[in-house]
């Protein structure tokens, strides 16, 4: 590459903002609702939309069929030989637009209109995750233009499935192993640290979601006639439950922080530098205290130590007023925050012994798992974190901070698994995006700084 | 009272029992649903059956109205001056039939079908508490066909509320309680310790039931953004309710005990004599081992001992699969039955108490009571209970057993408070009638047994 190149593709890209903004819009009007089966044919306009416009900049660019909605797979060669190889990741569904009375325009007519931080996008996807997917597809337009390819070979997969928990992606990775082969992965699915502040999330939390069904008598019973002698669903549950964690937080489960490592001083100074306003940011839900592992720090509990949260509990009477009943029924779903090291597997038994040994003998306990992912921690010495250090550092004047996070993105640990590929996290949206939700925006701003980032990190790498 | 003469009150009785069951058709055959407006005509029409009925029995009968359903109140002079002067409680309603696809015949048709103990009737209303208010209408029957009067002063009070917990019961017991003098009360609305066996109940467990609501965050979380750091209200009540009891099943609010007698020799020695069968009576209801206090024997569990059952919680989410919520809200019910000599609003105080001092400072709590009435002990040497022994023991040729209950009859307590009476319960029940439920019935013996035991216990007491 020759210098100024990067500013060169830099220049085109900001003349031709006008046409990628034009290109995301008439991605974000096909309303590809993955949820509903009524908009399968939606579902595959959009991934023949992202197929025919990654064709047109050079890429050989296939669908590839699924038992449920297709996946768009791009290859482009880039300077060819051992070039670096960067697999990107998007999804190109979207989460269902009800209750579209709440809908300040129409979620299927891209809306631009002014803000606070100037100009915003309105549209269901316009960030989540077709805005960010569009500003890398303006970033290889721009290359594409400017020197008619790409500084680094690159793999586009985009699958149609993310909202409804992409459950035909995993036999596709399986299936295309082969083809699938790359450095690193990127994705674009988070959030800046705030608006003047880029970031890359360099850990997720796992995830491990159980659901207890507890049954006792064969019927529901009168506790005037039974109470005190029958074994009673709720109280042995919630005696139990209630054993998980004790007066300091800490979760109560035999080896339940086994190969948990202590915070990296590194890490502890990249999240003290955070500043984090710990009274905003629990005052913005009408919160005030911390809760979880005291002695700890609110990112350390957030993005660093694991959780037992119980989301949902059910059993007896919910009515209004008085219902004196010993019911035969009771249950609980429970999930696992996890960080990695923790085995999955490991604390999914650990805890059904621990239930089973503090309930009484007439009380069947049922245990089924939704989903049992470990932690994950992404490099920071790869050189896409560095590139991206230099890219966003560049765009932005100011040097990207290193977060972690404390959901899961189950696909970060599929490409893991499967291809060994570690995942750079690098996104743009902010988090009164409102993804998910009616009225979904991405500001203008974050969307062009964007698409300038993921330009300047191709040719960082490629340099 | 002439020797001989409750022989020929008997006599008489035997030779009318035809009429005194289809006076008890009759009276199943109106509707009398107080729970439902659309029969509050036919809750109206039973009370003036009634009404009647007693009328023609020499009774100075009249209907109060209330704010629900009339009062029947009827005093009868029986041989005047100071003989004793018994105060009898009844109910006419009834509860709703639903789900009527499970009767087997009509609920409002009175239908007498075989059974292993020879003929039942069978309807809504068969025994509770129809059939055992149409034993007692066949007994003062007797008398008035025999003696043309009563043994003894008796005032009859039949509300239509009972089935829906009697909420104006108690403003007509205050305002009348002039009216309502008596030496003690009798009810029959309990049952036989076994088809052969008749039973005095001397105690009942009191009652206290308690709402808590539990509201953290303004709105629902997610559990991977927030997860470990902000206050979870099922986390929290789980936790506070979980150490409601210790692993020997003692209650730990503080002071919960105070005031609870040792269950005394002599009832001790009554309630073994019962020979109750454990595993049959467990096993009826698909349990194999007692719950609750451990190192007490079940009747003592159930009839003399306080206890803390969890009736009903929610929160979260509660459909199928996964969905990582911190809800903002959770809410529990529970119910504590209660003994003689606990205080139940002091109970309230410290259970309020004890779940605050366990909750997270976010979590807000809110506590509605639902009802909060002490255990009350039937004192065993009243005249009138001295007369149902005797009578009971005539009747079944076997002494009659003196049991508990763990339940609550609200009425005995507000009899005792307001009116300053003690209540004899003798019931003819069986615990196979199925109250409440489809195909409810009565065993025409124990109808006919009941009509002859309260024969003799007028007369008993009169003598």
């Amino acid at each position: 590459m020759t210098p100024g190149t990067i500013d060169r593709v830099l220049s085109s890209a900001n003349a031709d903002m006008s046409q990628a903004i034009a290109a995301w819009s008439a991605f974000l009007r096909i309303p590809s609702i993955s949820a509903q089966p009524a908009h399968a044919a939606d579902c595959r306009r959009a991934a023949a939309w992202a197929r025919e416009r990654l064709a047109a900049l050079g890429f050989d660019a296939t669908l590839h069929e699924t038992a449920g909605h297709p996946v768009v797979l791009a290859q482009h060669p880039g300077p060819g030989g051992d070039a670096p190889h960067l697999l990107y990741y998007g999804h190109y569904d979207v989460q269902p637009p009800e209750p579209l009375e709440l809908w300040p325009s129409p979620p299927f007519t891209p809306t631009i209109v002014d803000g606070p931080r100037g100009k915003r996008m309105v549209a269901r996807g316009a960030v989540d995750d077709k805005g960010q997917v569009a500003a890398w597809l303006g970033a290889f337009a721009a290359w594409h233009a400017t020197t008619g390819g790409l500084p680094v070979r690159l793999t586009v997969l985009l699958e149609g499935e993310e909202e409804i928990g992409s459950p035909h992606l995993e036999p596709f990775l399986l299936a295309e192993r082969a083809r699938l082969t790359a450095d690193a992965a990127v994705i674009s699915d988070t959030n800046l640290w705030d608006f003047a502040t880029p970031a890359i999330t360099t850990g997720l939390r796992g995830l491990l979601y159980v659901e207890i069904r507890a049954q006792a008598a064969t019927r529901d019973l009168h506790s005037g006639l039974f109470g005190g002698v029958a074994c009673n669903p709720i109280n042995e549950l919630v005696q139990a439950l209630g054993a998980l964690r004790d007066g300091a937080g800490r979760v109560q489960i035999p080896g339940f922080y086994e190969g948990v490592a202590p915070l990296s001083p590194e890490r502890a100074a990249q999240w003290a530098a955070l500043g984090l306003d710990t009274g905003a940011f629990l005052g913005g839900v009408g919160l005030t205290t911390p809760a979880g592992e005291a002695g700890r720090g609110v990112l350390e509990r957030l993005w660093a130590r694991p959780t037992a949260d119980l989301n949902g509990i059910w059993g007896g009477y919910a009515g209004p007023g008085a219902k004196t009943v010993i019911p035969a029924e009771a249950g609980a779903k429970i999930s696992f925050r996890l960080v990695p090291g923790q085995n999955p597997e490991a604390i999914f038994a650990a805890f059904r012994a621990f239930m089973a040994a503090r309930v009484h003998p007439d009380l069947k306990l049922e245990f089924t798992s939704f989903g049992a992912a470990p932690g994950i921690d992404v490099p920071t010495d790869l050189p896409v974190v560095a590139a991206a250090r230099q890219a966003l550092a560049e765009e932005f004047s100011r040097r990207p901070v290193m977060i972690g996070c404390g959901a899961s993105i189950p696909v970060v640990e599929s490409l893991h698994r499967v291809l060994g590929l570690s995942t750079l996290l690098m996104g743009f949206g902010l988090d009164d995006d409102q993804i998910h939700s009616p009225g979904e925006k991405f500001e203008i701003t974050c969307f062009e700084r964007g698409l300038r980032s993921h330009i300047r990190l191709l040719g960082h790498l490629g340099a």
